[in-house]
């Protein structure tokens, strides 16, 4: 017998959840998976070089304790408040296993963080997509629905339009179920859902250091909701789900917000200018509180500016779905980056045969 | 409504696994989890001070791809029969997330790792425990049933017995569903069972970095089959599982065999000299090919030996479960840790008002 015969039939129809390249080799401008341009504080630098000796031959602390107590003076909540994932993607997935069992609703917007549909197959829950409105906000319909699990990201993915506060409220009043409010990117934008937890039982936000903290590599996210709910998402949690090194990384950053925000200032900075400068080439750029922008080029398809970009070794995200896949969605980078993705952009233009405006960006060097 | 409304029925009613305690402070003598008492090799050390530095802002390779090359070198096999996980544990979820629906069937001895256990519950999948024989070997009822998913530790915890490869190859030819060989102690035994794996399609054998390499604080930990299996495990793996510090520890630990063979053998001198050294006091210790011994203690309760341990800072396990109660599980240490716990035990006895033999080991200085 055949080892895919093993498998459960929810797991043989899945595809798998495709990341963005991680490129081998040198020479790359990678703007394809919305990491922070800046490197992680010298403080978390030194924490993990700290944490390497014999220590590393115990176990972590089963529940990450001292990355909770971290994160919950951060976030201003009790330490029973919080659950530290390995990435939000992996408190994203305890969530989807502790509420979600076969046939259950979970709604979603269309766009959303396509992470959530393997997730939710994998429970042989049911999901509805919502379609957003034509400039991606939340339509009437998405609230007041009966729904297991409500899932949304806040600045939205890939969009990166923020959901006014007033509309989650809504959402946590109106849903007989768990909302979901996924912050991974919040830190760039202007209000976010936090003060909401204390009101809503039903609520759990989901943050993370691997954006706005440099941290993308040492994988850790949070859940923030009420203590019961977070006392339920214990019982699903691997143990021992937070390594040592990674723990000593989340302390010192989480303890050094100051550097953080200092790099979310320039990110948010250096996404106006890039969003002006290809508004300008005649790009529609959506309005983003996030640390990319999404984009829809002039007259060519994305695909082929996707395409010519890869083979300049420049790396930005497309997504091979309906309405999406008229969007390049680009990382923030820093200001040398987004000079050079600007460059390779008008060159692209020229290649697929379009004039590049003259504007205040427009001069190509060559 | 409560927040504990909203989780489904299984998680609601589910005890979480308890892991073994990591107490804070110093003066613990800390022989309850199983770690290894050498430290991590040098050039593991020196690897994840080279990872901490800018590149932490990126993500890790979604797959460990390094880690993946390295652990199919060092097992010789494919990579594409190698996953890795944060940590068994995390494999061993994958597994049972992969193949357990609601109401199928699990095999597991008794005793057996508890995790297990946990995992089956949020599948809401059924346990079928078989009592092993007195002597903690497999009994004949234990193969030809018909399961989902047979899970043997092997070595087994908590016993330390090694059931024989002859055992675990009948084991896979004759159950009709997925055997899940769990290797975390087997470095420390006589032979493996790595080799079935090319002969039968329906295994999944777990290795760890934790136990004999020294690096339970990193999480790493591999599942191993046939490629159509691991393929299919792929789908259910959260994205980016291993953080950049992990894969790096791991890459060098796995290319510093020589190292850990080296703790490896003296961990094994160890355990011979403390098994012989508690069986002169009395204990009944049952052979073991892993890096603790099972003992049951003379004349007073196991219990009643733990509590009295713990009061002079020793910490071994003891389960509160039939049959496994009447024993401690002891780590095994390096040789100061040893004539330490020794020591204890001998004070431990006197207390309980027991007589200590008048051994090689016997004589108690204060």
């Amino acid at each position: 017998m055949s080892g895919a015969a093993y498998f459960r039939k929810a797991v043989e129809a899945l595809g798998p959840y495709v990341p963005g390249i991680q490129p081998e080799g040198a020479g790359w401008l990678k703007l394809n998976t919305n990491e922070n341009p800046f490197r992680p504080s010298p403080r978390v630098l030194a924490a993990v070089r700290e944490a390497a000796d014999e220590r590393l031959a115990l176990y972590p602390n089963p529940t990450a304790e001292p990355v909770r107590a971290a994160a919950a003076a951060a976030f201003g909540v009790a330490p029973e408040m919080v659950i530290v994932g390995n990435g939000a993607d992996e408190v994203l997935a305890m969530v989807c296993r502790a509420f979600l069992g076969k046939g259950d609703r979970v709604l979603v917007g269309d766009p959303t963080y396509t992470l959530v549909e393997v997730l939710v197959a994998v429970q042989e829950a049911r999901l509805t997509r919502v379609p957003l409105r034509k400039d991606f906000s939340l339509p009437a319909r998405f609230f007041g629905r009966a729904a297991r699990v409500v899932y949304l990201p806040n600045p939205n993915a890939p969009t990166g339009v923020l959901h006014p506060i007033e509309a989650v409220d809504r959402l946590c009043e109106t849903t007989d179920g768990v909302v979901v409010l996924d912050e991974a990117y919040v830190d760039f934008a202007r209000e976010h859902g936090l003060g909401l937890v204390e009101k809503y039982a039903n609520l759990i936000v989901l943050r993370t250091l691997s954006k706005s903290h440099s941290l993308a590599g040492v994988r850790v996210g949070f859940g923030i909701a009420q203590a019961e709910v977070i006392a339920g998402l214990m019982k699903v949690k691997d143990s021992y789900n937070i390594n040592a090194l990674s723990q000593a990384a989340a302390v010192a950053a989480l303890d050094d917000g100051a550097y953080a925000q200092a790099c979310v200032r320039r990110v948010v900075e250096q996404r106006e200018f890039l969003a002006g400068a290809l508004r300008a080439l005649g790009f529609r750029v959506v309005a983003s509180e996030a640390n990319f922008v999404f984009a829809k080029p002039p007259t060519r398809p994305a695909r082929a500016f996707y395409d010519e970009l890869v083979s300049r070794k420049v790396l930005v995200r497309h997504f091979e779905r309906p309405r999406v896949s008229e969007y390049l969605r680009i990382t923030v980078g820093n200001e040398r980056q987004n000079e050079a993705l600007l460059k390779a952009m008008k060159l692209t233009m020229i290649t697929l045969g379009l004039k590049v405006p003259d504007t205040p960006f427009g001069v190509v060097k060559f």
